[in-house]
């Protein structure tokens, strides 16, 4: 998918809304355990309620790798779900991967090619031929980690790195990668204040932002101080949609709980 | 596995090499393409060959995922065989994962709970609350990022934080979180240079060092800066192995291949 493409799906619906998929077999309704595929079934019944909601999903990749071969199969059939029924939504692997060239390359093919999502979560820590290889892949995004929504994104993220924050050059290192055009950005929502400085450095980029709701980020503040003429923002929820209610209603609260987002989300467009 | 245990195969076996298995359907000999699962039989000849030769084997999660579901399933045949032939053996799932406290635990899950590896590679980025859920684990061990064999490693792994490289921050914080005796760390080979100074901060902790071989790093000088007096290396080389014939002959020309690292090993250890 271009960026144009997911641009013109949030002008359309309003909505810049990311639903995160983590699902964890301890919080699904217990009814769902009877089924043949209890996460690819949770994952089925959030999509058809909060589609027409929201332009982007995230499965967290964890949490299908926790279930072993079962998880790795509702993952596959929850992408395949995604691509077939809704190809115009914007698909996120949330795996923040990041490897020595030859072993990101298996890693982009694995996520591009074999899954087809539209983007990944990526590591900076191993720099710039770790990054690369995602980059190479046309109207595919990286999505790099620069200023995470977790109390730990003090431990380096934040600290100076020759007189700048380490996300700041992380920021602007990878500006110089070949085909940094591919990439986006996690900020978190917790850390809302720093972003009209990362506006000074990445103006226009796509920023994915995790934290608003469960873990007390602001969508006000972080529209305030993040949104560009075309967005530029992914607001992801996760815990706040899909675990609203564990009960057989489960899919209609949790698209209660997208559509008031995605009308907090319109009020702000239309302002 | 306690650290102990590592410690006593190592000297039983006059070895501290780990063998890396980045399976590549393209590299493999031909023959094994007709098989069932290409990927687990090839595994399986090389684990039957070297394993009296090696202490570790170093799956790259990364070769498995590129194939999918068929991938995911030879990754845990090949740790099923690894753990019910060869229990003695140290297994490391070379993933460099590394997210938030609540998805940490789930990839925790995924390679010590369901895979059943003795041991996950992690990157530092997120800070203190994406490493410790690993190491709340007993007797399984997470293998930090510190300083990596690849180019990308001068990005931000050796720029100054505050005086001090970003590498040896990551060091230095990382002994601070709790559990911090179930840590390893990667150095790269490539950076032998470096590892009296890191033996310094951590005068006792095992390395993994990837990037003997094919990527030109030496034996001797790892060695050298970097040995403990219980070895506290383990040398990891992967395609000077696994690749060092693509004929019907494969598994043997890996098995001379190893043991020649291992007779190299041996007279480090009786020097």
């Amino acid at each position: 998918m271009t960026t144009q493409q997911l641009i013109d799906q949030i002008k359309k619906k309003k909505s810049f809304l990311c639903v995160g998929l983590d699902v964890d077999l301890n919080k699904i309704p217990q009814h769902l355990l009877q089924t043949e595929d209890p996460i690819f079934e949770f994952n089925k019944a959030i999509i058809d309620a909060t589609h027409h909601l929201c332009v982007a999903y995230k499965p967290n990749i964890a949490f299908f790798e926790a279930y072993g071969l079962k998880g790795w199969q509702a993952l596959e059939k929850t992408i395949n779900y995604l691509n077939q029924n809704h190809p115009e939504i914007f698909t996120i692997a949330d795996a923040k991967r990041g490897d020595i060239g030859n072993t990101s390359t298996m890693y982009a093919k694995a996520f591009f090619e074999d899954l087809a999502f539209d983007s990944v979560t990526i590591a900076p820590y191993m720099g710039k031929d770790s990054v690369e290889p995602f980059l190479a892949f046309k109207d595919k995004h990286t999505i790099l980690l620069a200023l995470t929504s977790n109390q730990g994104a003090f431990d380096f993220q934040t600290k100076l790195v020759e007189g700048k924050e380490l996300y700041k050059q992380v920021l602007e290192t990878s500006k110089t990668y070949t085909n940094s055009e591919n990439l986006m950005y996690v900020v978190g929502a917790t850390k809302a204040e720093y972003l009209s400085e990362i506006r000074q450095i990445i103006p226009d980029s796509f920023l994915l932002v995790p934290g608003v709701g469960a873990q007390g980020g602001n969508l006000q503040d972080v529209c305030k101080y993040g949104m560009t003429k075309d967005v530029g923002l992914l607001i992801n929820s996760s815990r706040g949609i899909i675990y609203a209610s564990n009960q057989e209603d489960f899919a209609q609260t949790a698209a209660q709980k997208a559509e008031a987002l995605q009308k907090e989300m319109q009020a702000i467009l239309e302002a």
